[in-house]
């Protein structure tokens, strides 16, 4: 239907089975209808699984925090936990060289990447004229409802444009999963300088590949609307760029307790930058949106972080040495900094099978099927005895002529 | 400006300070720069504060509960909890006599109504065209955009509606706080028996007065749009509607762990109604909105109920002596089924003087400055105790001579 209102908006009818329907989910808004939500990688029920499906931590909280979540259990439950996460913002503005106010805190950073969606971009789309049998479609400025990302990278970005009505505006990564130039980017005529919001994972997200600050900050310094640095994984690769967040005030880096520091379960993640940016957030979340436990446990691990690094060195040494074997076992594997590895088998199986092959062997990786990497497997690094179990499994699979 | 395009868009200029100024701000959307963010009850960090501020449970959550979490926390936190709290929403279905299609578990109910905001009322308002100086202002059908409910209740309520582009619709109970009748609403002209989302508070808070179901029947009936039924007090009532979530395929009934069950530190709460509605929260919620420990406590919490009657009969006691005592003191206390009671002191000294001489004597209340209600207190009901302590309190402030 074209657009009438100068290009604005245009009406049209609601799909007649929406309208007509007797079903309650006629009360629900045209854009939620629509959605296809995120499917998060399987949780086993079975016992007994190797789980490298989701880029936990191998290694279980330090045993100081573990003591000090079980020391905080008690009569205080009853009561709500601090509602800015103060003891915690404060601890991590210590350790970031920052103060409070250039800190947000997240039910996991997925909250904090939703937040950002619908602070920094604007709906277009459909909306409903309700009763009536017709939607409005509306349509601003592109960009500033466009919500860029490279791609692959978090397959979580595009649902949380989609889920607030703004505009996914997803944009091939370079040669081995590089980031292009500026120049680059110019050229190909996709990429777009002005986009609202610019998610950048790094290291990427499901490929491993690790960025170098220098790099990030010539893009960052190319954009002119907010640009996330998401490093989720970045306590895995050789350097992460922190300073960028608290340089430019239009960059915010995002961090989680979730992968180096073994607390998934508990659900804290957290943003760093300009407090006019981390202003919007608070203005937005919930009230007591981060649990208290959660709380307890993000401070005692900030007390602890040697506890942690030695974890992280040890799932970098695995990573290597799994990289080194599925590679001499013929595999295609991509360099990581991340804890997880993305690699093509080398058949006669394609991945899909491998998949199977590998849960009929009570190990769980991830399979993507998102064109470009439907061929590999996303394979999070365990413990030694985990990687041993995995390689195993392969040989087994592969059986043993092949590739030696 | 009037608004061009038929009545559905106008185009005006951006507020020259968000315009032209150099700060971050200016990449926030034009919405939330403009909201005021709904202010929590004051959580002290001075100890030996008597708490009566925020309607918490004045008891402590069960020791069946309390070990069941603590035995939860090891090395699992490294994991993601489920995602969709199966065990939960099981447990929770077998004790309404639903099923667990029926359920969606929150990040406290607070997660669950600004999901139902952005699940069913459209946007409407102010949408930014970036970078020209201009804003597009939206406006289709008022009803699919309006967000309605009574006025006094939950003040979280209007600031949902705004952060979400929604239109806040407050309309007026009747006397005493008492619902009106659909022929009373009709009448008034204000009430939208089309409205997308309609909340109801019930019992009511600030004022704690209670509703029988067959009114909220009457009322949801004459309804169009999705009515919640916020039952987050219920329990301390003489009965609940949880039966009109279950027959309505357009009601939902909200309830949470935080009052009756003391949980507030673990954020858990849920909502309970058709399975086409609840399925637009999960289309919408993050995929790990429920921390793991979260789950572990509620689940506890289900298994162990007698536990809490026992200490819901106390806080009702409790209620009850309040109400008589503060009453015989000279307050006007309102009859009340939650707990905490709305009451409104004998003078000289007004609600905010009042609020301060109890601060001095280290007994925190609440005081909101809502029109109507800014003469009165809220007294969250505490243990006998405390109720002792506030008691003595307000006959220090009120001189030994004064209503005796």
């Amino acid at each position: 239907m074209a657009p009438d209102g100068a290009g604005w908006y245009s009406i049209r009818p609601v799909p007649k089975k929406a309208a007509t329907t007797k079903s309650p989910a006629r009360l629900v808004r045209p854009l939620v209808r629509g959605l296809h939500p995120y499917v998060p990688g399987e949780q086993p029920k079975v016992k007994g699984l190797i789980k490298l499906n989701t880029n936990e931590n191998p290694y279980p909280p330090s045993p100081k925090v573990l003591r000090a979540v079980r020391d905080a259990v008690d009569g205080r439950l009853r009561l709500y936990p601090n509602s800015t996460a103060q003891a915690l913002r404060e601890a991590l503005a210590t350790l970031h060289g920052c103060g409070p106010e250039n800190i947000v805190v997240g039910n996991g950073s997925d909250e904090l990447l939703a937040l950002a969606v619908r602070a920094f971009a604007e709906p277009a789309g459909t909306f409903r004229q309700a009763g009536k049998d017709t939607e409005l479609f509306i349509q601003g400025d592109p960009s500033a409802s466009r919500v860029q990302f490279f791609q692959p990278s978090y397959s979580l970005y595009p649902i949380l444009a989609e889920t607030h009505g703004a505009t996914p505006h997803p944009v091939p990564l370079g040669p081995g999963y590089s980031i292009p130039s500026a120049a680059e980017l110019r050229r190909g005529g996709v990429w777009d300088f002005r986009a609202a919001l610019t998610l950048v994972t790094t290291p990427n997200a499901p490929s491993g590949r690790g960025y170098n600050t220098a790099e990030l900050d010539a893009l960052c310094q190319a954009q002119k609307g907010v640009t996330i640095l998401d490093e989720a994984y970045v306590d895995f690769a050789r350097e992460n760029a922190m300073e960028l967040g608290l340089r430019h005030p239009h960059v915010l880096v995002a961090r989680t307790f979730s992968k180096s520091y073994s607390l998934c379960f508990q659900r804290v993640g957290y943003f760093v930058g300009h407090p006019d940016l981390i202003a919007a957030f608070h203005a937005i979340r919930d009230s007591y949106n981060v649990n208290g436990l959660g709380q307890v446990a993000a401070a005692a691990t900030i007390a602890d972080l040697p506890y942690y690094r030695r974890n992280i060195r040890r799932v970098v040494a695995s990573r290597i040495r799994l990289t080194r074997e599925l590679s001499g076992l013929g595999w295609a594997v991509l360099p990581s900094d991340a804890n997880f590895v993305l690699a093509r088998p080398p058949g006669p199986l394609g991945a899909g099978e491998w998949l199977e092959a590998l849960r009929d062997r009570k190990i769980l990786v991830r399979w993507f099927r998102t064109p470009g990497i439907d061929d590999h497997l996303r394979i999070t690094v365990g413990t030694d005895a985990e990687v041993d179990a995995l390689l195993l499994a392969v040989r087994q699979v592969q059986g043993p002529t092949k590739h030696r």
